[in-house]
């Protein structure tokens, strides 16, 4: 699939920082970023954007708050056509805290929200675009929105000025048939402004439902390498740039750095598909009572876990 | 999706089987058995029904021959709903070798075939009719047929007494968007009978892939536990099961095998998605040179099977 308003945003360090506290290696941040300047991914998004007084340094790495001086350490004065994204949880980070664009090596500011939060997320998005950023809203679990909730919401959308807007399948509950569903009604109720997929892999859908979103008029798409991000993890980089017929995109820099670097890295933390990351999917519920269990001793007795799910189930 | 028509197909003896000569303990099919027996599903493919003098029986386990008296010592007289399915690849097979159908335990032999091979398939799926079994014919490697080899070979079946064709993405080289066109041709070319479809995880869209095919009008579906199988594995049967919505499944079991049997199994022999099966996935190959990469001491060097496969390209 080729149509060149089609953006690549990779969240290998933010979204796989989840599983490690962003206590990756410089080294490891610099492979990554070098693979994808290499590759000509658009969006490199580094970490999250949260302030120290949110967030411990103690238990947390530098990915966790995606100041200029590490920034600076990496990617120097970032003279590619790379851009760099942080993520901003609303209630995490203090407007005043974030710089200018022209005092800062982030390209785009992507805010996540619940619902009940998209004006706070409008208002901190509509700030960082008046101070030079590109931004975004990512409206996480959705599977989960009524109705009528997520028409004001795309309402609210639809009056801003942020120009991007995210469909977040935090779950991984979504089958094809719900992702284009979405797409419908958000590029219906956003007439010109860019749609956005994440997926999760927890039913192993995150790429099948990316190309569906593809399909349905999403341009703007996420992954990160070896799906490496919570739980089950997110949509492969690698299956979504082999996918795309953008000439301008490389496959090879992208194997090398996940050779080199996401398989040592895949010995020490462990992201990926798994039985009851599968069972929090189908049920359309939040992953964490799976993460939890996966770091358990009892990690293997699935049916235990299946049994505290679905309740009643367990007599079969 | 609930459609009483839908039918399920385990196929974790027969294609798990082709990553360790189906050298299986008893214990284990056995498990497999009583799992899908208790989970409901509709047939479980125990193995290959193929001739003594095409393989040998010191390489190969029980099930790559499928005798009636290994069969019995795992289900007995098989007094279930589960019905049990051989699959007979063409020129492997002495059709006189095959019992009358009240003499054995198979329910259903699947013929497998390529496209040039369609009506002798047709002839050993007639001859298995007239035996007393279901049949079908699974055409395989069709993300390599010639569009006018596929039509003379839907129009002979079509002709033949055959009721059940399978797509086969031998290469696991679909996306969603071939899999919606073959069940259309398929369905178009085939009025009355029956569509299946049995995918391959190498770009991680078995599963995804199935629920188009079931969108797209296809009733009969493969799967297997963890999606065991040759490379990169096939549909995981437990998605599969998640997803349906046939008040007569049961997961539960399901889970359990995995847990207790399948688990262990990945201990000591490698399935799953791996990189080199990506690149033979997304170039339309056939995954042998990416199985013998992963047999290899080099199995993780994916730069090189990347430059081997992609030639041109390494030099970027």
């Amino acid at each position: 699939m080729f149509r060149p308003q089609i953006k690549v945003v990779d969240c290998t360090i933010r979204d796989g920082g989840l599983m490690n506290n962003w206590q990756f290696s410089d080294d490891f941040v610099r492979a990554v970023y070098q693979a994808c300047v290499a590759a000509r991914v658009d969006y490199m998004e580094i970490g999250y954007r949260s302030s120290e007084r949110a967030f411990s340094r103690d238990e947390n790495g530098p990915w966790k708050f995606c100041d200029d001086k590490d920034l600076r350490r990496i990617v120097g004065e970032n003279k590619t056509d790379l851009k760099l994204s942080g993520m901003a949880d609303i209630g995490r980070i203090d407007p005043d805290d974030i710089p200018p664009k022209d005092e800062s090596l982030l390209d785009m500011i992507r805010v996540a929200c619940y619902v009940n939060e998209v004006d706070r997320a409008i208002a901190l998005a509509e700030h960082c675009l008046d101070k030079g950023y590109e931004v975004t809203i990512n409206l996480m679990a959705v599977s989960k929105v009524m109705e009528r909730d997520l028409d004001e919401a795309l309402d609210d959308i639809g009056k801003s000025r942020v120009p991007i807007l995210y469909i977040v399948d935090s779950f991984g509950a979504m089958y094809c048939e719900q992702v284009e569903s979405l797409c419908k009604r958000y590029i219906k109720a956003l007439p010109g402004k860019t749609i956005g997929f994440h997926g999760h892999n927890n039913q192993q859908l995150a790429f099948a439902n990316t190309i569906e979103a593809i399909i349905h008029g999403s341009n703007m798409l996420d992954g990160s390498l070896l799906g490496i991000g919570r739980g089950a993890g997110n949509c492969p980089l690698e299956c979504l740039m082999s996918f795309l017929k953008n000439p301008k995109f490389r496959l090879r820099p992208i194997i090398k750095v996940i050779q080199e670097h996401l398989l040592p890295l895949q010995q020490k933390i462990e992201w990926g598909y798994h039985i009851p990351y599968l069972v929090t999917g189908f049920l359309n519920e939040h992953p964490r009572s799976a993460m939890k269990w996966m770091r358990s001793e009892q990690k293997t007795d699935f049916v235990s876990f299946y049994d505290t799910m679905v309740a009643g189930e367990g007599l079969e």
